[in-house]
């Protein structure tokens, strides 16, 4: 349910009589107070008509039953302001700037871990991407350093003062609860949780998620639509869950997207990266979008035009595969990048979406997105 | 690496001797005794070039170390017979006869599924599909009746004496470890884990799957391709795994994939279903092949088309959605068939699979699909 | 516009005086007398209200307008009997037998075409395949033997009996109108015309097509949906077309659909051919349903299974590509069959389709495809 | 073949050499002199062993026989400069700026198309789109205004001063051949033929378009992939086609790729455009590169992103339809933009453009797509 009202029209106490009655009945609330609309978003699946009719009585509020079910927290009708997400360093990924997380596709030596950090931090990235474990289709190729890899994470942020983001994977044996996982993760100091395609629909692992309030970078399953990948974005944000659907809506809020293409292989692509994701998906929801420019393609010479492609379409980010020596990587040698091309990405990237700037999108009631 | 001869070349002293010194160097075995060829499986990733010294004195054998990686344990080259998987019942799927799998979308009402439960065994059906959990797109979607609807499977199999299929999910909460949920699903009488589309990349779970010898049905993943989902049952059937890879090719022999279909929507399914998957699953791989034709569509309507097609095409048995009121489902209505839809599945297409026992591929030594 | 009735509801003056009204406003009829309804459509895209209204005045019949746009000639809607179309053997291409389609897939020799010629007659094929020019993505590709190859056409009939199916493309050179092309088809003695999946919305070329009564094979166009296919066939069937959308509903009824596969390569084929479309298709319209069990794998170790499948799934026929010598092939030799393969596909094929003759859905009055 | 030297190392007479062999076998040669090396491309599928000799005796080149087959003159390995194709208003698309291509997706009343095309003009497009004829999926829809709306063209050219591009299509009768169909739209004044996806395979008019000098943009078919669209192109460039694929390598030039989007739909798009299609052609290709960012999405909302996404990927110009106001557009209301979006992406990208020009990439010696 939403309260909306253009802004002269409420007043503040109008705002705490709707948090108010919401708390008394049960519910959660979302204020949001954009240029030129207040709405306040009312938490919980059910809500009775006569909470309803006190949230009626309220001033001038305009009240809105969403239609149950699909997804609702997610939403750009429920939250319509985009949603900023603030990591330690006080960056804000989804406020205005862009946000670059680079690092190796996954851990090797010391010595080349230390050199990429370093470059991406020399390039001005703004999160390390730090993984200790690969997913791999084959279960004989190689799947990453296991638990030892995870002591590099603190040498490394100890080495740039960067946040680090990590795949949560389950390693080396599968008597690890997802809620046991989560915690064990965060123990090593990984600040954003990764949830690769793979465990795009991997319930028990976002409801896990949904119980931290660190950062979740979700990437889209290679066979899901933007729509299915909302739906598992919600599971994440509403910690709703299970036979019983039973959720205080106190999930975690900090869910960023990050779009990395879908299956139909082309000569062109292994997973074709759809631009109008980028949009269709910023119209629909609040969250962050981030880009992969890597895992499309497979293939490090499209990579800067990929993701200048993205920049130009309009996302948040980027999340870049690098290696000081890109041919002596230990997994996907064929699509990470070396130090000057990250240069390049970072300098006219910044370059381009700072031209976007100019757009009458970029101003929050431009008709066009809400 | 196999060991391969024409039949008449090689003695029984012969696979012996192979297999003595498989175990001599910490190896596993698998023995094919074809019509016309023997061929000796050498189970293991790590040959040393003396054990393939000794391999070669052996009688006449063809001595071929496969190509690391990829799939092996898998694929028809290193076990060319089908595999045969018994039921509890003596049922064999895979053994040259089909195997139908029938029963609700999701449990209702235990006289519903009581209901189905008969219809599914008067019907001639082998398995019987029950399925307490439902995974959903939507957290706020029916997500099956939980730990409680798995009582109903005692009961069902004690009214038909069918064995029972059941997909494998976290229901509730995020504190179990994917091998107590494997147990779990054992002390309440499953006799077949599903592996959901969903979860087809789920490793962790996977993994937890190649310590049991029941039988695991494998679905593809809806942006997996055909080498993918082969590569998934590796997972399974090696039992190898995480960042040491380390096992002893003592997984789980009892594996069955279900193509369902991938995405890629058209106007005539959501995730189409490509024929050609039958024959070419089945020239690369001994295991038992089900298919699913109801995700594909998502329409009642095609279900008996594309069931008689596949079994045109080859498969070893199907999975049926079925109920006796289909418009009272709690999910899946649009999906499911009634008895006298399911009854003519079952009839026309027992004729069809005897009519394909013509086929000169059904001949194991025909050269097209080895 | 259809009128409908239950049979017993209206008399045979009542079809005439149906017939009348419409001469008189200028449109067509098309009568369906099926075993328990009577069904005239009326064809013509701008009826009169006064015409309505006088339709409504017969008897007991039901009016309905259908909605302006779209297809209608192709749907069940307007035509729900199957159509059967007749060939010059007197074979009912549609009617309940099947359609075996055979031939090469360029032609070559003369002492092969020859071969295949007999091979396919003998082998109980109904129509042969006889295509002197193929259409080629590069234009280095073999391309044909043009004009001279057309001469080998009655050659072949004389020699089998059989009318011949060619596909309609321009040869040499660029200075032939679409209409002249269909007349010099004719002259040569081709007896269906085959649209390749490249001309599959080449308007210009099926307006020609519905000038003419002889039949026409409808291929889909690879980046077509199962839509898209019907309203392609709609420009045949109407004769409409060109920014007059002037016709008199006087095209060709004589349409049959191919199925081919679409775009969106997998590991298992090239044009995936998704089963839901033979009971997609049949749903929606009565032309027959030719399946083509090469162009999507283009692996003749498929060919079978597919064959089959298509069969199960309810196809009226196929279209098969064969040569004495496969491997000799001037173009598509990986997808070819020879003899051995022919002759399975058609018994074991034939058995098949007389397994589906006990289905409910071969009652015309079954109420899941009407 | 070609013959390839580093700068420095051949001289004027060499070149000059090799273009007197070249003439002396009947063969042509296209002469790129690049920063770093010099290319002599020779055009002719059969090339004597003598020729090569000769050709080899010449200074300092080096002498590679290109694989026969596939594509040759639209790759960049036999043309390594950046094709520029020079418009009457001597603008060069392909040359290092932007080409904005803008007009209706269909025309209506010449007070809408003046407007129009005055507002193309004003917001700085370089060529005016005019659409006398649009293809349909259904014949029942709006096919254009025929032969009379060709009118319109020369009126609008007088206002503006603009080029025009116009779709190449067969209005109103099937009695034309292509030839006589590209001399008919030469007459009416049209600029550039573009060829829609629904012929992106139509041989016939391919060939006629090879036999014009006048500029084509050839935009991929729906169910094409890069290749086979690189591969269309070569149809046009060398003029070779049919049974005898006779040509002397005279074909058209002035080919410009249009990329569309590909069959596939998604919830975000109907025809979903993979980004990395762009850096795939440029890498493989000279030919100019435009984008289409309205038939993928089909929706209004996502055209400036999209156009954006693309030009930071880095096309060469855009393809837009617009309208004074878009929802009283014949056709292709949803996805025609207004006033307002089209000067935005205009501006924004141009700014996006200049970006890009710091990139390494830009310099023809990058080795990244040589």
């Amino acid at each position: 349910m939403i309260l909306a009202a253009d802004k002269g029209k409420v007043s503040g106490a109008d705002i705490e009589a709707a948090k108010r009655i919401a708390l008394k009945y049960g519910l959660g609330t979302n204020v949001d107070t954009g240029t030129t609309k207040v709405v306040v978003g009312i938490k919980g699946d059910f809500i009775l008509q006569q909470a309803e009719d006190e949230f009626r009585g309220i001033g001038n509020f305009e009240v809105t039953r969403l239609t149950k079910g699909s997804y609702k927290l997610a939403s750009r009708q429920f939250h319509p302001s985009a949603t900023e997400i603030e990591l330690p360093t006080g960056h804000k990924t989804g406020g205005g700037t862009l946000t670059f997380m680079a690092g190796q596709c996954s851990l090797d030596d010391w010595a080349y871990v230390k050199e990429s950090a370093i470059m991406a931090k020399e390039a001005g990235a703004d999160v390390l991407r730090m993984m200790p474990l690969k997913p791999r289709t084959s279960p004989y190729s190689f799947q990453g350093l296991g638990w030892k890899g995870f002591e590099m994470i603190a040498r490394a942020k100890q080495e740039t003062g960067l946040p680090v983001i990590t795949e949560i994977l389950m390693p080396e044996d599968d008597t690890i609860s997802p809620q046991e996982l989560v915690k064990r993760f965060e123990e090593f100091g990984v600040d954003i949780y990764q949830v690769g395609a793979r465990n795009a629909q991997n319930f028990g692992l976002l409801h896990a998620l949904s119980k931290t309030k660190k950062p979740v970078l979700l990437k889209n399953g290679t066979g899901q639509n933007a729509e299915e990948m909302l739906h598992g974005a919600e599971y994440i944000l509403s910690g709703a869950w299970g036979p019983g659907n039973s959720h205080n809506g106190d999930g975690n809020p900090n869910v960023m997207l990050c779009a990395r293409g879908s299956s139909g292989e082309t000569t062109a692509s292994r997973f074709p990266l759809d631009i109008a994701w980028v949009p269709y998906l910023r119209q629909r929801t609040h969250l962050p979008i981030i880009g992969d420019p890597h895992h499309s393609t497979g293939d490090w010479r499209n990579v800067t035009d990929v993701a200048l492609g993205l920049i130009g379409a309009g996302v948040d980010g980027l999340e870049l595969e690098i290696h000081p020596e890109p041919r002596k990587a230990l997994s996907d040698q064929k699509q990470s990048i070396g130090p000057k091309q990250l240069e390049e990405i970072i300098t006219v990237g910044t370059q381009i979406f700072a031209a976007r700037k100019g757009l009458a999108l970029e101003d929050s009631s431009a008709p066009y997105y809400r």
